[in-house]
């Protein structure tokens, strides 16, 4: 089956390369689109990003097979309800939200008569906003489809050959477990990436300036990670907590035994760490999950 | 003063780019190189690194008015040992290691007759070894010269226009304040980033094909830093401890806090923290310390 009319909830960077991805690979389907932000809608129908932008949820809903929820996951259930009463009755429910079992139930609960599969597409960079979205964000990545236990087979063979079409590679798993996988690829990278730069902002005797300065040490690194959208994070923080604690008290266990061979000067202990973190990157880079490149092919190294 | 003859000390990343850097923004210098490892030297004399690779360290600073130590931070009182013998009166020792109060004193007790110092570009790549110099590495980044109290000033001035020669922007500061300021730039975000890839290479629910796959969304970037050469972490870590375990410290209470604003689902306090990070990555690209493109310009959006 393919979806001719496409409602796109949220048009921030997710949203947005859903329709720019839409227009390009599934052309005879056809994309409204709502934001909660009149600016925000303003600039999508500036950048075309879907066909129609409407102003208000239902009316974007109106005639669709698919829906998909683009918004952050505190507000996946609130953002349903206020489809339901134009939602049609054969439409497909999904999203793209990073925490996967609270979204699931949010939208199960706002919406009980409804077929609901959700997904999350492993794609993104920093930006946020109806400017950041781009037509082949979905290339070459992962999406990772949970369907409930007992599922619409021919809805959910649908929902895989739309992110199929949009350039993805499709993974069909439980919720539970895309939670504890992407609370690991992740949500705990974010939480670190946060900290690490609160902590540098926050020094008394290094100033800011300098951290700036000699950032290319590898704190800029973080610096991206922690510039992504905070309300989307918090959230994703808020319902994915089970999963995201254990995976911290992991990371600190661990952190704290390289302190102490830092503190008692075990050398080896630290160089056999730092030898065995390498292979994983190979791995990463032949699986077409990251650029080959020294430092991710970053522009400020051009003539190199 | 210019330098004539110039020595470099080990040929890895560092030292090439020095070798690759001195032929192309100052010709009329000539460079000896040596390396420990004679598969190193062979192919340093292939990419022609320098303009003679030795086949011992004493033999490199014959002549040399100026020589650079670029091994890992824990081999650079051996390495300066080596070529006391050899090591013209007059000549000005310096090198590039990521801290800087044990390496001038390991410099400083190997060569008490010399004028010693301690210099660091903060640049780089995850590459190492003969094969990932480049003679762009420096340009636009910051070298920081640490000289002692009682310094040569013409001899320092020589360094500082060496660096800028070689296309960095140079600041001087004491060695304490480097080895501060480093640990938070550069040290703390190598040791995060080497736990998190360790804590996710030994879970048991997730699998090491799991954490591949989704690496896209934060993991990856990790992975860049914790490629890093683990000779010369090892002995990062070791030599800068005191900075490093003072700034762990301070990353472990503002990792705590955001734990326990996890665990009470407090969004407030995460949505505050996660909103004042952007600026400062900002502020980064503003002083072309990082690339402005989103996800660095990775090449794997192309066509975005």
């Amino acid at each position: 089956m393919t979806f001719a009319n496409i409602a796109i909830i949220g048009l921030g960077l997710q949203g947005g390369s859903i329709g720019l991805a839409v227009r390009e690979f599934l052309p005879e389907s056809r994309t409204r689109g709502y934001d909660l932000s009149a600016q925000h809608r303003a600039r999508a129908a500036e950048r075309r990003l879907v066909d129609e932008v409407c102003t208000t949820a239902a009316e974007a809903v109106r005639d669709a097979d698919l829906v998909i929820f683009c918004v952050p996951p505190g507000v996946m259930g609130i953002a349903a309800e206020q489809v339901r009463a134009g939602l049609p009755a054969n439409a497909l429910v999904s999203d793209v939200g990073s925490s996967k079992q609270a979204v699931a139930k949010a939208l199960g609960d706002a919406l009980p008569e409804h077929v609901v599969i959700p997904a999350h597409p492993v794609a993104g960079t920093e930006n946020s906003g109806p400017d950041a979205g781009f037509a082949h964000l979905f290339r070459n990545r992962w999406c990772i489809v949970t369907p409930p236990a007992k599922v619409d087979m021919v809805k959910l063979s649908g929902l895989v050959s739309f992110w199929e079409a949009l350039g993805a590679n499709v993974e069909i798993m439980t919720a539970e477990h895309h939670d504890l996988v992407l609370a690991v690829t992740s949500h705990l990278p974010h939480l670190i990436a946060y900290t690490i730069v609160g902590t540098a902002s926050d020094l008394e005797d290094v100033t800011q300036s300098e951290v700036i300065k000699y950032s290319a040490g590898g704190f800029r690194d973080f610096t991206r990670i922690a510039a992504s959208d905070p309300t989307m994070w918090r959230d994703v923080f808020l319902s994915n907590k089970e999963a995201v604690l254990t995976m911290l008290q992991r990371f600190t266990e661990d952190l704290t035994a390289l302190q102490r061979a830092i503190r008692i000067g075990d050398g080896d202990q630290l160089f056999d760490h730092f030898a065995r973190t390498r292979a994983i990157r190979r791995s990463i880079i032949e699986e077409g999950q990251d650029d080959a490149r020294p430092d991710f092919g970053r522009g400020d190294h051009e003539g190199r």
